[in-house]
């Protein structure tokens, strides 16, 4: 309903599928584009630059601090994760939707400075699918998972925070409905304060002119 | 993804086509009650008790006042108009969605009351378009379709306290929208607070638990 797109930040629990989620998003609709993150870390195998993130060394990210050119940035491990502001504006006026998949200190970090982003949280129906998610993987030691529950219980503290709580049961019916979340977000009077305008104006002008 | 359903007050201009709105939401999906106003005013040619308005004495409106009985009412030209109280919430906790049909004033009333009230407002896509409309009815005096152009401007001020702008340009597509927009609402925070307090509590019982 707007031509503007909306930033559309997407957190949730490791083992929430939210990672597929924002592949099958991308892959059902032509609306989205993905905002891809800036690192310092260095590639894993099989990560692209340009792809996966942005590999840069440290003075790379840090002059990109110090010229704005970041929505939000944080450090973990030693290494720096951020979001280039360039791409994501870019996009927004070309009337994308543009999704990033963020941790939740960064989304808060975002909502802050951008009142109109919609924070979306995807979540399993229960603990106890999540643990049994994290488990099927099959790949991750019981210390890890036992880890991600924990960081789980601390990230479920700020979900009360974002706009929407995206429940991710089966994922079609989910990559529907969080699509329809982002479509029918473009219609709140903050995102369409132009149409109120040009009505106002325009209702205001039949009024006078009889 | 909750069970209890949502209050939705649905407002918007004449000749916004709000009623052939909520006529075709309720023909086309099964989640959705309609709400009946009760009115102390005379029944037109065709009106029914029960489905158009509840008619009722001016004795019986205040009696109602009286115990609590309304959710909101107002006064037009010497005639009472109110809703319900009781068919709304009966209708919530079976989880439907109840649509409300009524101006800015009572809609504005309810949310005061009721935060967690859904406001949808009805416009066609410009002013120009609304006076085709009422025009285009020809049952309309020139005198009587300018004093609705003048109520829409006034109307047009309370926009942005809505939850949502629907444009109607295409039904059809608005009848889609709007079911996506209060599907959406339904996991808001607020609105599945029960499956968040689970959450954790389910998450900090796994922490525990190692």
């Amino acid at each position: 309903m707007t031509n503007k797109g909306i930033l559309v930040v997407l957190s949730g629990f490791s083992g929430s599928g939210k990672g597929t989620l924002v592949k099958r998003l991308l892959e059902e609709y032509d609306n989205y584009a993905l905002s891809i993150s800036m690192t310092t870390r260095l590639p894993r195998p099989g990560e692209e630059h340009g792809k996966s993130y942005f590999f840069v060394t440290r003075e790379e990210f840090t002059s990109t601090i110090e010229r704005d050119g970041l929505l939000e940035y944080a450090q973990y491990c030693d290494n720096f994760y951020g979001t280039p502001k360039a791409y994501v504006e870019e996009q927004l006026a070309n009337g994308k939707d543009v999704i990033l998949e963020i941790e939740v200190q960064g989304a808060l970090q975002i909502k802050e400075k951008f009142p109109e982003t919609l924070l979306l949280f995807v979540t399993p129906p229960s603990a106890k699918v999540l643990k049994e998610r994290l488990a099927g993987r099959g790949t991750e030691t019981e210390e890890v998972i036992n880890k991600r529950m924990r960081r789980a219980a601390e990230e479920a503290d700020s979900m009360a925070l974002y706009d929407n709580i995206i429940v991710n049961d089966d994922l079609e019916a989910c990559v529907k409905y969080t699509h329809n979340v982002i479509q029918s977000a473009h219609s709140t009077p903050d995102r369409v304060s132009k149409l109120i305008v040009n009505l106002k104006e325009e209702l205001n002008g039949f009024s006078e002119g009889e």
